[in-house]
């Protein structure tokens, strides 16, 4: 299945960064558009990481006090004919289920046959129904609050699709919760970006800055949507994680309803929050190179392989592995035993050494005859820019899981950096501006944190830069005499502006 | 959100069973089929106990060598074209999706606008996607076995549904094998049954019979189709999981080739098996009792629950149970710490006691200030048809892991005898088959296992009387002059029939 292929990603980033992503997904055999324009096939490899993404997640999740369910992948049109800001933020993209049997045609093709009465919209998101079922299932105080987390496929037609990043079809995971104050679903939709904040800074080695969208980029439907960025090797942002605030406007639509302790009828508040798929995307945007992926050890499916080589007789290189596998397996990192595999496909050691780089594997361990004579075991990082091979003591295997550590840290010191090196506070006019931005050197621009007047005349500037504002971050700080850095008036907030995926 | 209730679903199972099941599945809060006809919602206390379902079985998936993946939801109507007699088999239930955007229609409601080439089918099953994946990523025999499995949402129209049994859209897994030879990939398909049976009737206590299933109950496209099927306690069967060898079928169609060790260019034979949320159903069918539900520990997602009496001073109460919920989690049950869970819900202890036991829960406490004083905790097994109160020694708490295990082993005892003693070999004339099956009593009925001509006009007779051939048994077997059932002319095979869900 793998071809074999030596060090290298072509394009590098550096030539052409959009390129190197397609190559990379690709032959990292991460993820591929396949079958329907738009959807994509999630290869072993990449799930593989998306699972232990989805467990870390769904812990801390848990862990908040939400619990799991499920509802309906369909959603009957007339769900949305209430919620008419809802409908208008994704009329455009919603697929539409309106027969339910195939026929033969005369040319003997098939076609849709059996019209459904009502159509029903393949859910790009769950507001309408999840609500649908809180009103039923809220009448008091004592059932508050109500938290809800989902994990599922949604579709959002795209036009221009991208994949991980921008797909039809994806995985996420929707939380909806239902409160009986203002106060506390504010809380909670704190809380749980939160919760994505350290989900990426913590597992997949991402640092992101949190703050609020601005009004023009809400949910639609929402009366507060936080958001965490993250930055990618060529400077854009890419919005990793979103919580909304949605008032008493989805409640009252839908009549969540509950008596409080004073006996009054009352709306709820209510809240919801995703993540989705394009985090592996983000995870290969951040972390990978031009020999291939780079896995943070906390989400590598293996963290350590294990390349026998052998040659006229395999059986004692291959059980001398084995051992070896089961022994590494015994190195406790972050709360579970260290994955270990040992590849003994019918390929080359090199090959194998290679494809296992490329997939960004933390750590390769090669074990040959001589190697067990010796009581050494060969090792490389993939931390490692030139990849040395370094031998060590066989005695100290176990100690690997000191490496993975340091591999995960490495990530994530490395993004840190990186982000913190392109994120300018220096730009505070207009020229300067479009110069960070579509100048000569703007590719290697990055995030602009500047004043800004939150004047709609501002967008079209952005938009004519293909520039957005992420958002105001949380830590923001605005002078009182701070001006506009894009009209020079006066300024309202610090923004964080970026090009963005 | 729960009503009180003490004791008691209405009606009885013996009463109307199917009654029964409704009500049991609304009132223990696993599931309603809601918003759009034929789909349902798994609330969190249904969806707790599939999750675990899922964590088990997908452990042993793993463990047979094969890897998750994901795959698009919709397919393209041309890729059933080439599949005659698979798409025979699911046109009647195919939702299809048109278009792929909404636009306002000039009454003010909304309608399908933007219509799509070619339509999409919402995925009933994934052969013809996967397999199309499998023939780009297989070209030799080292690219073999190709062993990949799905969890997904899959869409079947219904047009007599019934939440659990029969959805339009339900939650499974699927998996899709390609082998170099036909014994191989016989292999692992019984060895995926295998799997799916030690799952029913290890993590589930469902006891199951194994088999095969008779020509004109194959998967459409199958060449063999094995299964695995379960006694409700109507003395109805339940498919439970299918098993099925494709041969070179689905892969001549979607050219999944390869290259052998000698050079020459093969079709490799698949396979593909699958289980569902409907055994979310047959857990409640075989375990519920006229009190409510009762969930084997294995899956419980709470196994054992706290009830605090507390009157004027909550605080020492609340903490001696938390203390006491540390403590027994602790006690490992089946290679987990054991699921503790303290109930500090503003309600009557005995509303709440009466909720976990409809809703199953294996092991109720309630902990008061007298029991506190008295070193003693007071204790409900669920699987104590009078759900006797019996105290223990405060300190022997731990014990309740044996308890645990005592509970899971006495449901598959209750249910394997059942099985037994409602399965007949003692039917072996035409007209004792019509008693057992539609004369009186034969609502305490089970299944027949008896000789069966496999001639197509026994078909009509067990239409007549709603029975099906479920399966012919692994441990079949034939007098030389056994006589059909049925005809009373030659047999062919010993095989299982029951009336079946």
């Amino acid at each position: 299945m793998a071809k074999e292929q030596k060090g290298g990603i072509s394009p590098t980033r550096a030539e052409d960064f959009p390129q190197w992503f397609q190559t990379i997904v690709r032959d990292a055999e991460v993820a591929e558009l396949d079958h329907v324009r738009g959807c994509m096939v999630i290869r072993p490899w990449g799930f593989g990481t998306w699972e232990l993404m989805q467990r870390a997640l769904d812990d801390a999740i848990k862990r908040s006090g939400a619990s799991n369910a499920y509802f309906p992948l369909f959603i009957p049109l007339s769900y949305f004919e209430e919620e008419a800001k809802h409908v208008e933020g994704f009329a455009k993209e919603m697929a539409v289920v309106t027969h339910h049997r195939l026929e033969q045609d005369p040319d003997g093709g098939l076609r849709p046959a059996a019209e459904l009465p009502e159509p029903l919209v393949v859910r790009p998101t769950s507001e309408t129904i999840i609500g649908r079922s809180f009103a039923k299932w809220i009448n008091s105080y004592r059932d508050l609050p109500l938290l809800i987390n989902q994990w599922c496929n949604v579709v959002r037609w795209e036009l221009r699709p991208r994949v991980l990043l921008r797909t039809t079809e994806f995985l996420w995971q929707e939380g909806h919760t239902a409160h009986d104050s203002e106060a506390e679903a504010r809380e909670k939709t704190a809380e749980m970006l939160g919760v994505y904040r350290e989900f990426a800074e913590g597992a997949l080695a991402i640092p992101v800055i949190a703050g609020e969208k601005p009004e023009h980029e809400r949910f639609p439907g929402a009366v507060t949507s936080l958001t965490i960025e993250a930055m990618m090797q060529d400077g854009k942002a890419l919005q990793s994680g979103t919580s909304h605030y949605l008032g008493t406007n989805f409640s009252e639509a839908m009549g969540i309803e509950f008596t409080g302790e004073d006996g009054e009828r009352r709306n709820a508040h209510t809240t919801s929050w995703g993540l989705s798929t394009r985090m592996l995307g983000a995870v290969v945007m951040t972390h990978g190179d031009d020999l291939g992926l780079r896995v943070p050890p906390r989400i590598a499916q293996q963290q350590v392989v294990i390349v026998p080589i052998t040659r006229d007789d395999p059986a004692p290189v291959l059980e001398a592995a084995d051992a070896l596998a089961t022994e590494l397996a015994e190195a406790n990192y972050a709360g579970s035993p260290a994955r270990v595999h040992v590849d003994r496909r019918d390929r080359k050691p090199a090959e194998k050494r290679w494809e296992w780089i490329r997939k960004g594997v933390p750590v390769v361990v090669e074990l040959g005859g001589r190697d067990i004579e010796g009581g050494v075991i060969t090792i490389t990082r993939r931390d490692d820019p030139e990849l040395r091979r370094e031998q060590r003591p066989r005695e100290g295997a176990r100690e690997l899981a000191a490496a993975l550590g340091e591999i995960q840290s490495a990530y994530m010191e490395q993004a840190r950096d990186r982000f913190e090196a392109r994120t300018t506070t220096e730009v505070t006019t207009l020229e300067q501006f479009r110069d960070w931005f579509s100048g000569e050197g703007a590719e290697d621009g990055g995030f602009v944190r500047a004043a800004w007047s939150e004047d709609p005349a501002t967008l079209e500037t952005m938009g004519e830069l293909g520039v957005s504002v992420r958002c105001i971050p949380f830590d923001a700080e605005l002078a009182s005499d701070a001006k506009c850095v894009i009209t020079g008036g006066p300024a309202k907030v610090e923004a964080i502006f970026a090009k963005a995926y």
